[in-house]
């Protein structure tokens, strides 16, 4: 029960986060299409650094670039816009779950229909695509990539329906999960949200031409006004002379995820009309209000434990030290020293701050425990750096059930508070105390009474095990994932 | 009518070939799976130098490594071969004719199916992969290549048969033209020949795998012996536990393209029971009984002209000398010099051996002429270094016809022979005299006492016009070739 | 005198910093001596970004690795690592200040001396090194490098002393201006700081192994202990036996560049016995008693204003918060806009929180104004983002002279406060108010009454023009620059 | 004695052939000189392809541009040629010796002088290098290249001379070996032969202005006519006003390396009056003379034995054919199989015409022999094939010696024709007879009577270790050779 044996394995402190999938962009109507996008996903990029690609039409000529790698490393020059022209495009960040990252799976996928090119980007996770897959497979379609989003694309190549938008409708009517899709036909951009708008999508304008991102932080890097979130269930379409709204699935109360405000949104977004920053900070306060020890020093886990540290300071009344230093200098690969040098533990990405830590009774404050490896390792660098008394907060409440909606939680048995009981997680971790914030604390801090059990208001299945959606694939036959599929090597 | 404006702008004295698309290679039930498929490849390197691929096959399990590039790049050491295990492979050379040498377009092309992987090697045309292409795509099918191979994979998918192999002649059924297959499944190497045997394809044998390849060199290079030649019109299937054969087109005469013989074959192997440099040597023969003219020397342009000058030299008696030598270091990139330099008529590929050359009346030897605009210059060479006369002989009936059967030849309205006659096109090229082997010399070359134009012994129709198949793509309305596509970028 | 003009011309908004030079680091008798370089120059990299090289000496072999680029993109793997075996290793990390970054100006440096291998690390810059090259050059000396630093590594090939240390020590005599080095021979680790002590060095220890390096972050990334400062005008020599001391220059009191202290060194470094993280607070606190305005905020300007943004929002009681979020994915390339996208002002590497911004009064706190460009650009986002008022605060004096000893100032021309008034800065950059802190409230934040004008305790030229040395070069004729070099064009 | 062990270790079969160390270029007072250089270096790339180096000077502004690999790789494209602009310019390409392909070796090397800049190309070796190098680092000079040629620079730097004429003359005559060198000052071209002329080098006009080329082949390629050899011991100094030419070493008779005949030179380039094609050629006639053997076909080895066999044909009669076909698609690197499939005996360079071989008495027809390793297998390639009898022919006499003048033989342990008599070496190569072109007979394919041993009129040391210069470097402590240097291993 000790973090022990783990100590020299993994050398990523930051291994041990939630990850979000990928962030979506469109444009339409703008002669910068391609520019805007690129500025887009940059910001987007916090959603997912492993791949990035935009899809332009210029006329009735759809260009694509997708590229391994970060949106400023091969979207950022004069050169890659100019190959890409054109008055409107969509674009695609992506974090890929299965550890298969192939330039096949990453989007915006294509497909030439019989009226027409149609570009999509996927941000969420299809829980009955597995089971869709197998079905069209046997139907004589031939999937090209590995990824769930593709599936919605082979439906809307296979609906019988006339007009581009019903058959986009055809096909997600038959999807379940979670999703905010951004689409683009010749004439038109569309974007989609999921019944229970699980994944984020807003509406901007600039100059006249509308955007669809998946935060507002990317209608701020190009200036763009914020004008409304997509809401749940909603299937916006933008043509240059308007934009019309559906709502296939009815209206029903959104369900939005919460782990957007406690982890993968950018602290300048606007998410549900709540500051990112603020919420966090809240939940820092409200982890004072419940769980307060006496100590000397509020210290963040850099960089996603600073809003809730400032605000547990705040209310607490300790002061707010930099505790911990990281080091911005990382690079893309990661140090992998000799046996020898790995048992000095090095600390490659951050380090402690002694002057701040030693005789000091310290607070650390995160934003959430996922497998507890990091946590381990950063209770023990703070002790060694002369800390008399090491107190872990955590700013979200023990996370106890996997995700299914695109978030990159590992299976139930390695997540600690799923193991273990709070006093075994304290143990584990090494720390002289441990705490959470409450379920109806992070609802405290996102301005409600506290959870409502009978019509919960965001999706919180990690914490609760409160599914909102059928989860098909899981039920289904096991067999589904040992379809024969293509390893691309290279 | 001369050629003086073309003078400096293609560089590449090599420009003015006959392309072919692709070759092919698979094996089945040996360890050395992927690399025996490498060094096999290499060997055929000569049929496609754009791009190169392998699938293996590892128990149930399909992997695939594909590049641009040459093989000896990318699939040469023992890390790229160990990415690759398994018994089994199928890999491809290619050269795209269509300028777009996308990723996804290098093949094998691979589509999960109900019953299990199918990747597919081609090499040739379909004449109406565009007609069916276009019908695919109005029945929901998802194209992610712009070749006309991808649709044979696409009715392989979709046939109602219930084995592979009677779905894999259930497609071919549908496809027109020009092909040599090999296919791989779960259990089985698959190979085909068009109804005609255009192109070709052979059954080797390496200590009792099977082996199908475009030539025989690439049985030779990995030690295989050669057992026989795939028949026009046959599906050969190979097991484990042994081949069978269909001929679902029922047997007719075979009409292979006689381009082999003249330009894409290595001269070391042999097709049609005919080894290729006897042929083309014997070519060379011909043309001196043909059309000899008193001169000094017989200069081969380099280097698929040597055979022939080689037969030229020992029917005429006249001496055979390097007169133009090879630069042999050229790089995959070839200087562009500066607009002064280039008027200086730089030679960056060849240059003339003025020791042999000045003073002497010389007699050039090249296998075919297609636009006339190598020639221009190498005559012009020959003369700049001293040559008193300069008299050019073709080894092959002149091209006024297009291909379209998968070898890159020009529109028709650049091909020398289908613009200007013979005269028109000595002044053009500028030598005082010029020859070609008449049509029914080359069939003579072959051991056939002429061409028998009842029933063609070759696929010929780049000298007459003769095509073999229905060019459907051709007569359909040219919308087809409009289809609204994407351009990948990059 | 407003920074309109500049508005949409330089876009990184980091780009108006100090730049430091290098870091220097040298371990001796440890059998990973070159990955403890590797993870020791890791943590040194915000010392200089532009290049890295190892050399090591295994027995007596030398060997060395030099790249453009971050440590951790070239020395990270165990390849790289095993290339570079040995018992000791010195290596360096650069910022060049002449904009050439070729590979030969990389150090460490190398000579073949008749008594074996001599490589050097140099931090700082000799004030009379063009000087001396231009008399070396007349003598017959081959300077391979335009770096200032191989002066010295001639003078040591030269110098007709017996013992490398008397080289060594013979050399740096005739040598003026700010150095940090560090050596290594067949036999011994030698390290030298400039008789002020203007540039920092640390002595520590692993397992008894001396380590050398620029900063203790250095020695706590490896696990190592700190020993002490070398101290100014001593020459430490390593060898297997032990460690020894000289003092060339005599005994004279210390002044080290305070400028370490503001911006350069790590903030969990310990420089001159002092807590550089606690020094920046208290430049806060200092800065929030001498000129504190009442305010709804702290937001510091990251990453370099936040220490002291911490500590004036301590003093002065307003909250500190994240005002302006950076974004952590910039890669190393950044995005070039088209011309109408650059006229959004868009913000691509950082971006104002506007729930923190939006109707508040804001005290922005950074470390330095150079020349000011960034800081316009910073005001205009902050009021872009709604405050209704914007105090600027420095915790650093104006800097009003260029520096010559390593860090890279831009000419006096260019800097804001030689330029202007107060008033006009506060114009310029268009805050409300505008303040620094004082040059005796430096002092004063160092745990001094203020500055000792009689003996300076700091070298603060850049406030003060209070240059501790002669500057040679400056005075020569200014013929020296213009000696014909070599541009590496590659 | 027999070949066995050696079988499937060196997979190149051009593995075996003698290697030239340099090519050389330079021209003076041309507004393209770089795009010449790179054009010039093009077409001696047979002289070196391990690196290669252009310095250009504009007005006073030297420019270098070095780089591993082929010059058409590097130096191929407008943008290479726009950053090295200027009127003069010097290159080289290079193949090392020694196995360390470092980036400081590749030449040319440059020194600022305190007159000026000096740029200088070197093809040959120093035979007192090493020697001389000892004593200038023991002076105190910095060597930063490991190649001999950097003495002659450092010699340049050090000389008490005024002028730089004077500087250069005086370095030269401390040299000994065979240099052919090529140097570029802030006003002049320079040339230089050593005094027996063992190197080749030519000087040749473009419109005015002055090249030096290792062979006319550098000429032909940018149409610059062909003016005179430069002499045995001259050295030539080429201004805008004119040249003008110095005999430091006085009048002797040259003695011309005899490989460049034999290997070395293009054939088309024309050395020392005589076309080396015809000098090939004859030297196969003379062949066929001494030792012709019965045989059906006469097959060159690929491509330096083609002008050899072409002559052996036309004298004995026998019919000339391509027995054995190149494959020229080998790229940079090698494929290296696995064990089981090197077994296999792979041939990826070339493969044997069965056509051709079967049932044939086979002439072999090789430029020289080394070691005897490739000899080995493709002795037993063509039997292989069905060859009933395999003679070997050698148009040079056994190399015997090995060469210390710029060609990289072998150690003599390993030259065949220094470990074995005629009939070991026929067993070893596994021919069925085995003969050479007597010593008399290659000065008589030169148009001599034979060697005149008194007076020789080539150098000729690798047959009759008769070495024309003093070889001091070997004749001193081999000490020499351990100085300790620094290993680049990047």
């Amino acid at each position: 029960m000790t973090g022990g044996t783990d100590m020299f394995e993994p050398f990523d402190p930051y291994a041990d986060r939630l990850r979000e999938e990928c962030g979506v962009f469109g444009v339409l109507g703008h002669e910068d299409a391609s520019a805007l996008t690129a500025l887009g996903l940059h910001a987007l990029q916090h959603r997912g650094q492993e791949a990035a690609g935009i899809v332009t039409l210029d006329k009735d000529q759809f260009r694509a670039e997708r590229h391994l790698g970060l949106v400023g490393d091969h979207f950022s020059n004069a050169d890659t816009i100019s190959r890409l022209p054109g008055m409107a495009a969509v674009g695609h960040v992506r974090y890929s779950t299965t550890g298969e990252p192939a330039l096949r799976n990453v989007q915006p996928l294509f497909a030439e229909l019989s009226g027409g090119g149609f570009a999509i980007c996927h941000n969420g996770n299809f829980t009955n695509a597995l089971t869709l897959r197998k079905q069209l497979i046997e139907d004589g379609a031939i999937c090209q990539s590995t990824s769930d989003s593709e599936v919605v694309l082979q439906l809307v190549a296979r609906s019988r329906e006339k007009k581009i938008v019903d058959r986009f409708i055809d096909a997600i009517r038959q999807m379940e999960g979670a999703y905010a899709l951004v689409a683009l036909t010749n004439k038109k951009l569309i974007g989609a949200r999921d019944p229970l708008g699980i994944r984020p999508l807003v509406l901007g304008d600039l100059n006249g031409a509308p955007i669809l991102a998946s935060e507002t932080c990317a209608l701020d890097i190009i200036g763009a006004t914020f004008i409304r979130e997509i809401e749940n269930g909603e299937v916006i379409v933008c043509t240059p002379s308007g934009i019309e709204s559906f709502f296939p699935f009815g209206r029903k109360p959104a369900r939005p995820c919460i782990f957007e405000y406690i982890y993968f949104a950018r602290p300048d977004s606007i998410v549900g009309g709540r500051s990112v920053y603020d919420v966090r900070r809240e939940m820092g306060r409200q982890l004072a209000r419940e769980s307060h020890v006496d100590s000397d020093v509020i210290v963040p886990v850099p960089d996603s434990g600073v809003p809730a540290a400032i605000g547990y300071s705040q209310e607490s009344g300790v002061p707010f030290e930099l505790g911990i230093i990281r080091n911005h200098y990382v690079g893309r690969t990661f140090i992998e020293p000799t046996q020898q040098i790995r048992t000095l533990g090095v600390k490659l990405k951050h380090s402690a701050n002694k002057a701040i830590i030693q005789g000091k009774r310290v607070t650390l404050i995160d934003d959430s425990l996922v497998r507890g490896t990091t946590s381990v390792k950063i209770v023990q660098m703070i002790r060694d750096a002369g800390a008399t008394e090491v107190h872990f907060r955590l700013a979200s409440p023990p996370i106890r059930f996997s995700d299914y909606y695109g978030i990159d939680t590992p299976v139930r048995e390695k997540l600690l508070a799923a193991k273990y009981s709070l006093e075994e997680m304290r143990t584990y971790i090494g720390a002289d105390s441990l705490a959470f914030v409450s379920v109806d604390g992070i609802y405290k801090a996102m301005g409600y009474e506290g959870r409502d059990n009978a019509n919960p208001q965001f999706t919180d299945h990690c914490f609760t095990g409160d599914y909102p959606t059928p989860l098909t694939d899981l039920s289904e036959d096991q067999e589904l994932a040992r379809t024969p599929r293509l390893v691309e090597v290279r």
